[in-house]
């Protein structure tokens, strides 16, 4: 016999430490449909409505925060990504679950057991993972826990995946059949996401990347203009299949060089990025200098920020990252495998003189921006009262805790800053940014958290007790603010 | 009817969650005078005793931390620094209030409103902006909500204004004579605020200015030892008018660089600056090189230090600010209206050197480090330390909150960190920082805090229970410390 | 007659909210024993069971963190470093005292007057210091309160002193033949911290270490493979001491750079190395550009990691400070007298890719983190994931706060951060880093604050009601981890 909880770790009333926030969690923002607005969901496992046989499958398979846990935990790398078996992994991982208090898998573990598996009885460890593993198993093998299934059950009413420019979405035009026909109600969208076109330092990467890129388009790519002019024909591509979001992701935003009168540098014009252009097309095994690299890089990305007001899209800037830490695990296992880590380094100039160089033009379309490193946050906050324009209310928008702050800790600060900063009422709110179909929980974590912030503030005397006050706020923040955002 | 409050949000006990806060605040702290130490008010308005027709105008014109709410909101420009009518303007920031919970603006509103114009049964916003606006608007025709009027009901006893060092401080002159023929108790001193000594970056404010200087001062400037004699005729000036601080905002710390021996590199003296300054006087739409700049803006702020020092003088330093981010709306709009942020860059070094440079000739007088990102905050509340005198007590200061940090988490974090690294208890204190007569509630707003940051550490057993010793401490940091420390 | 409290400050439960805490403090970590595994102890004070004639002697002498609290009381320096008698010392630290509220040294003070002196009743200030000064002073002439005596009674089991390579360790000799005779219980191990080695900056301390260094094993350093071959030398002494870690005090990580195939640039190599060490050679007074100074310390850190490795030892390395920031001070009073703080500069990339070098020759051994400026707690909690092997769990350790973060919002701090980022039940926990005898109160203060973290918790329901599970995390902190994980 496993262990049984006599009260449940995760219940009704998980997070919400005041009677205000438990009202406000379930009359205010629990109903709400979810808008997964960013993630990395692959949309070929919606389109074909995947299915899977164990638990390991759909929980340990591509999970590289459960991979770093296990590692620091001293289990060896067959049981992260290797041969071993999925019951074998699974075990390994059920020994870590225990060694993971106050991490967030510790909570996102059990909120996923309860939803969509209904155990709440049994906290994971060696003890109760045979009964698990059965229990959640059982319940795999039933329409409501495929690929779709889950997201209806979940209430999910779009989900944005995120999509290389050369991709042919034919699984997102799948999925929007079924939408038409009425098959399936949750909307998949692609998004832009054009990182390889700024891989100038990386040859192995953005030549090879280029050619598809002249496939997809049937265009030549022989200097700047026909590169921007391929990648204006995928926003053409990308929009008629109903994108409306492109994302970037930056380690900080390339620096840019002003003269004495506030305009660019030579190298920044796009004649200045279309020599460096050509210099690296005559010989693709060219390591350019780094502010070659610096100055072509920043230029495409003003190019695609310009495109992103042209077609009216939200443009999404995750920065922050330092990857690929460790070159032997690279090597082995390749990049997403865990191995990435928080980068530093001076941001505000750089970020700062972008949003303005859009913005001189009116140019500066919705943009949210995501962060990685905490240092990062005070001046984001404040970032955004730069651009807000007077028209679109939470224009300029600040993420929601980003990876390795998308923990109770990362998103109460997010959520701190931003209200002590701007407005927190013109927050669009949580995205799982997951590659995993069990990921949709973190939105009533999230949610949770929210409430539970609000009702503390109530319980301090920091905000007035006015339910419907707060109800807006939550019921904004948690579902209608995205449902507004978008122009899905 | 509008809609009104059955309890107020805004009483007697706000923020003080704890007995020993209630106590320590309405024992200790609540009734102490007010030194608003630095802040923006126009001298003008004080002696001339300024009156205002309507709420908009005493709380909205100039308020950019509001017109940025605003602009978040959505609101158009013209509400903000438009043309629209007092009171479209006032309906605009009526119906942005409620989208501010948890930012500091809706605690300064309804402080605001509670002080001085009694109004605590209400929240601000488009039911009640009516009632509102006709009720502050009575208030505001009586003699009690003139601009010395709020002075005095609000126990103000000194107040130091931010000047340049070219002003005629006429104005400070007039009330000081009132303050002599017993007319207006309140004192408002200068504070000297020397920016555009260094503004050789900007030559179109600062050789304008420099003929100001010498206008002011009859001297020709034309080597850098007359440029320092103009501003030491300057230091005699403001110090005959009460002047005991001097200000300076920096985006950081210039970098100073030594030789082998500790010793200035040549940029960095005085004869290394003059030759600068000739090179700037030649050729005046010349830009210099970003490390000449740097050498010739260390070199006159070290100059200014030596000066605070001779005069015994309190040197205060704000750094951390990035301005100006929208160049577009800078063109239309000017400075100071909304568009500034958070920057950053190392800080430790150059800040080390700069105050060791004036330690070395023990000419380091009284300091203030303000800091604007939070990223610097233990780096100053160390930095303190390493120049303490063992004299004066508190003698190098870390200041309150500022600007964006200006608000509740801000003033807890910045008096946690210096209660880790230093002396709270030698803490100077609160200040405004503010150009508007209504924000002295936010001495009111900080002792609340501090007493409830006591009250608390108290309930969880960190400090001992002795009311004493804990009111001394909070009687000191309210107003003692500032009293002893500035020399008025 | 002195002021007796009515109740203690410092009683059984201090800083325990909780009922959850209380247990695990009580039934989980207070009896367990102490692995102080980094301290600065003189370990001639161990080995000749120093006495202690009155409290200055053991509690002032030498503690720049009450020094800097003095003079920022305004107490002259005489009285800190200077020539005032003992009593008058004490009595200027008894009148700071109570200006320290907030400040760790008002816990650490009255934690250490509990134990080992039993002083609970009082708090110290001038009121009270005659009393305390004669209770402690008797207490001091007893056994209990020798060297030894209050490790034995603070139930020490090891302690790792910190040593240069050139020590000839003798005196961990001699406490270890007194261990081995049972005289003496605690261990007390030295710690390879070879910092001069790195000192090409400063040639005023690297030349005439090297001499030392020289002598000691009688090797002839003229290259860089003979100056490694000295330090290996060493490492087979300190090894045979029973030295299990090494120590590495740096600003930052030295910066490496790598070619396009991710390899090292020449400098960087053990040739590259040696031509910049030839060059100093040959010129002993010649200083070398920041460059050279940095590839040669990148060096010889590099070395000293294989080495670390090689003796399956653990590294540690302490980064973050900026030292000696008043040169008056230091002129006349030298290091370590209370004049530094804490540095900033970007820390990501060089930490990585120090870590990694080492890792691709599979030659990273058991590593802790110590970081003074918490810019960096983020960075380097992930940090720590991107070099977990799957062998040794926790094998990437975030060291404990240290210095100006040894305190309980700074451990508090660490704790979250390694909790949200890593697995805090692997953390290896406290040590005092101190270099007194009285400060094993601060292991008892570590448990408190992670029992206390650990019962609000579980008030908030973010961690589940399991004594036995919570219990085993708080065993393994305070005690387990470490005794597994260093081999002594």
């Amino acid at each position: 016999m496993t262990e049984r909880l006599k009260t449940p770790f995760i219940h009704e009333d998980f997070l919400l430490e005041t009677e205000t926030a438990r009202v406000l969690y379930h009359e205010y923002a629990k109903d709400l449909p979810i808008i997964d607005y960013h993630c990395h969901l692959p949309p070929q496992e919606v389109a074909e409505n995947k299915t899977y046989e164990n638990l390991a499958q759909i929980w340990l398979y591509g999970d590289h925060y459960k991979w770093r846990a296990m590692r620091s935990n001293g289990v060896a790398e067959r049981f992260c990504t290797g041969d071993a078996s999925d019951r074998e992994k699974y075990d390994k991982w059920a020994e870590t679950v225990p060694y993971t208090l106050r991490n967030p898998l510790y909570h996102w573990t059990h909120l996923e057991l309860n939803r969509p598996f209904g155990i709440s009885d049994r906290l994971l460890s060696p003890a109760t993972a045979d009964s698990i593993w059965n229990d959640c198993n059982a319940m795999l093998a039933t329409p409501e826990c495929s690929a779709r299934g889950i997201m209806e059950q979940m209430n999910v009413e779009t989900v944005c995946t995120t999509d290389d420019p050369v991709d042919s979405l034919e699984y997102h035009k799948k999925v929007a059949e079924d939408n038409a026909s009425g098959i399936f109600k949750p909307r998949v969208l692609p998004t832009f996401r054009p990182d390889k076109a700024m891989a100038i330092d990386r040859p192995a990467v953005f030549f090879p990347w280029l050619e598809q890129l002249e496939n997809v388009t049937g265009r030549t790519i022989r200097d700047f203009d026909t590169l921007i002019d391929a990648l204006h024909d995928r926003y053409v591509f990308f929009n008629a299949a109903g994108c409306r979001l492109s994302d970037h992701g930056l380690g900080l935003f390339p620096k840019c060089e002003l003269d004495l009168s506030g305009n660019l540098m030579p190298a920044f014009t796009r004649d200045g990025a279309n020599l460096i252009f050509q210099k690296a097309l005559a010989d693709r095994s060219l390591q350019l200098p780094e502010d070659e690299i610096n100055a072509f890089q920043w230029r495409v990305l003003f190019e695609l920020g310009r495109m992103n007001h042209e077609f009216g899209w939200t443009q999404q800037f995750h920065f922050g990252a330092m990857r690929n830490n460790n070159t032997r695990k690279y090597l082995a296992l390749g990049p997403d495998t865990g191995f990435d880590s928080i980068g530093d380094g001076d941001a505000a100039l750089a970020m700062s003189r972008y949003l303005d160089a859009l913005e001189r033009e009116d140019k500066l379309t919705k943009t949210i921006l995501y962060n990685l490193n905490p240092i990062y946050n005070h001046l984001v906050g404040t970032m955004l009262g730069n651009f807000q324009d007077g028209v679109t209310a939470g224009k300029i928008q600040f993420g929601s805790g980003w990876w390795f702050l998308d923990q109770k800790d990362g998103m109460e600060t997010q959520m701190n800053v931003l209200s002590a900063l701007g407005l927190l009422r013109r927050f669009v709110g949580m995205l799982t940014d997951s590659r995993s179909f069990l990921s949709y929980t973190r939105h009533e974590y999230f949610r949770r958290i929210l409430c539970n912030l609000i009702g503390n503030d109530v319980a301090k005397g920091i905000l007035p007790k006015d339910e419907k006050l707060l109800g807006s706020l939550v019921a904004d923040v948690s579902y209608h603010n995205a449902h507004g955002y978008f122009n899905f």
